[in-house]
């Protein structure tokens, strides 16, 4: 049994930057950076392109180089990190064990989890060529990129984000398409209202992307028709999937207390219903997708943490 | 009169942040940097040194540098800075009138309040020459740097952060003097309770810093019993000032509601009392005083902001 003061589960920016500040306050943290479960180790900016919003690069900067120069910054300040995913944590006593599979388990005497979530994405085979390509997850990080400025996008879904997105939109694009599956949206009335009033945006419904097609970048989407089965083109320059989000917390749910879909409920100081379980990040919270924002909140726990631990 | 959509006041790394992803959502935002009132362009970074805790740069990098690159990355997005002080906000139909002092006045629908907060200083000639070479405002900022590993430190103050202060500082340092001004402590009582557990910590009452001294580093300080008068002398090589932190709102106070400390109060959103300010940074967090979760905040403002500018 490997015995430890904190042990953090995530490796996106949430993770990685409690992971920090508690191994600058000397309490050596173990880092679980995961391996399968929750998608990518360094988590969604792993599969982003250009990041122009995230503070102190001045040209944007790639999301693969940001997180691995936020995983160095880590190691150089003595974050010992394990690559394989946290498949139980149950609570003995005054502990909480861990266990990713392996022989030996780990015990902590507080947790952080910064697991993130995930985009939902449609699985098409055509999709994964155009990602990053064309296709993304998200209109406040993407949509201002210069591939998507002027040109016809097109948005999938019905829900309030799929609008919200859409509106976004229009600000750079020439004109927006949503596309929904079902025969009416299921977004709020106000959202309905704000689609309604905004003249660039052209809402098709019973419609499901079946391919995505192009040369290098997206070129535009065959689209199904539900009820008569009719396959037609679209062209558009870029499509973004807003098909909901997944919180990676199946194997807490038995442990701390989540909302209605599946996200961590945390206090102000990031604490969930069990002392010592904090959280931070895309996990704990839906409505701000945001790679500095999940950061800061990283920190936030961490120092809460550290408190926390002092105080007991 | 000019008038915006959203107007940004302060310049540390929530102000940049907000203004970055605002005017990423076309919004245009103008962003007041300030002159004079709140301290310096750039906010507390400007004079701190190597920042190690700020998520993408895996060496750390210097204050300003990183204040450089974020201001440069605004401008990059399109931002507007106008380097000159807020010293009028209000409230007039629907809009927030703005004066500089100069002619022109600005008229904005919303507003940011980025104006963070100022350490207290103890105003002595000696203290300039020593900052950031061995004098610091904050220990979870600078106190793994290696000027201050294995070294003898002080705090000086005698509230709940200063026993914070040192007793985060034993981690690293050989010994810590904690200094305070008068003949008790004024920190909480499970504070003074952490002081006397802690072998590293010694505590001067009745004592008050008069002089810094040292070459290029600081070696020491001359203290003055505030008793007997007395002056002695106490070798260290870092000095931590935890006497306090005023928030810059004084332009704010008769329109917003404020804590009794002058912190801005916002809601889960960021939103203060009044519908369209909104605030973020230092500025209504006494708690936790570092630039990852002000620039995370910042994103998160401006995110509401643009959520309440489309459903106005």
């Amino acid at each position: 049994m490997k015995e430890k003061e904190v042990v953090v589960i995530g490796s996106g920016p949430a993770g990685y930057t409690a992971s920090i500040y508690l191994s600058r306050a000397m309490l050596n943290p173990l880092l679980f950076e995961g391996f399968n479960a929750g998608g990518t180790v360094g988590g969604q900016l792993m599969t982003t392109g250009l990041v122009e919003n995230f503070p102190g690069f001045q040209d944007g900067i790639d999301g693969q180089t940001l997180m691995t120069q936020i995983r160095r910054q880590a190691i150089n300040c003595g974050v010992e990190c394990v690559t394989s995913d946290i498949l139980s944590v149950k609570k003995e006593g005054e502990n909480f064990i861990l266990s990713d599979g392996n022989e030996e388990k780990y015990s902590a005497k507080s947790l952080i989890i910064a697991t993130g979530s995930l985009a939902k994405r449609l699985d098409l085979e055509s999709e994964k060529k155009f990602w990053t390509k064309g296709i993304s997850a998200c209109a406040v990080c993407d949509g201002g990129l210069p591939i998507f400025r002027n040109k016809i996008l097109a948005v999938i879904g019905g829900g309030d984000s799929a609008i919200e997105e859409a509106v976004y939109l229009t600000k750079f694009a020439q004109k927006v398409y949503l596309i929904h599956r079902r025969d009416e949206l299921r977004a709020s009335k106000i959202m309905q209202k704000h689609l309604r009033q905004n003249p660039k945006i052209e809402t098709l419904l019973s419609k499901i992307p079946v391919e995505f097609y192009g040369e290098n970048l997206l070129a535009g989407i065959k689209l199904k028709d539900t009820k008569t089965q009719e396959i037609s083109t679209l062209q558009v320059s870029g499509c973004f999937e807003a098909i909901g989000n997944v919180p990676n917390t199946k194997f807490f749910k038995d442990l701390i207390k989540l909302d209605e879909n599946g996200y961590v409920i945390v206090d102000e100081n990031n604490m969930t219903n069990i002392s010592g379980i904090f959280a931070a990040g895309d996990v704990m919270s839906p409505q701000y997708r945001q790679a500095i924002i999940a950061a800061g909140n990283g920190a936030k726990a961490a120092l809460a943490c550290e408190k926390w631990i002092l105080n007991k």
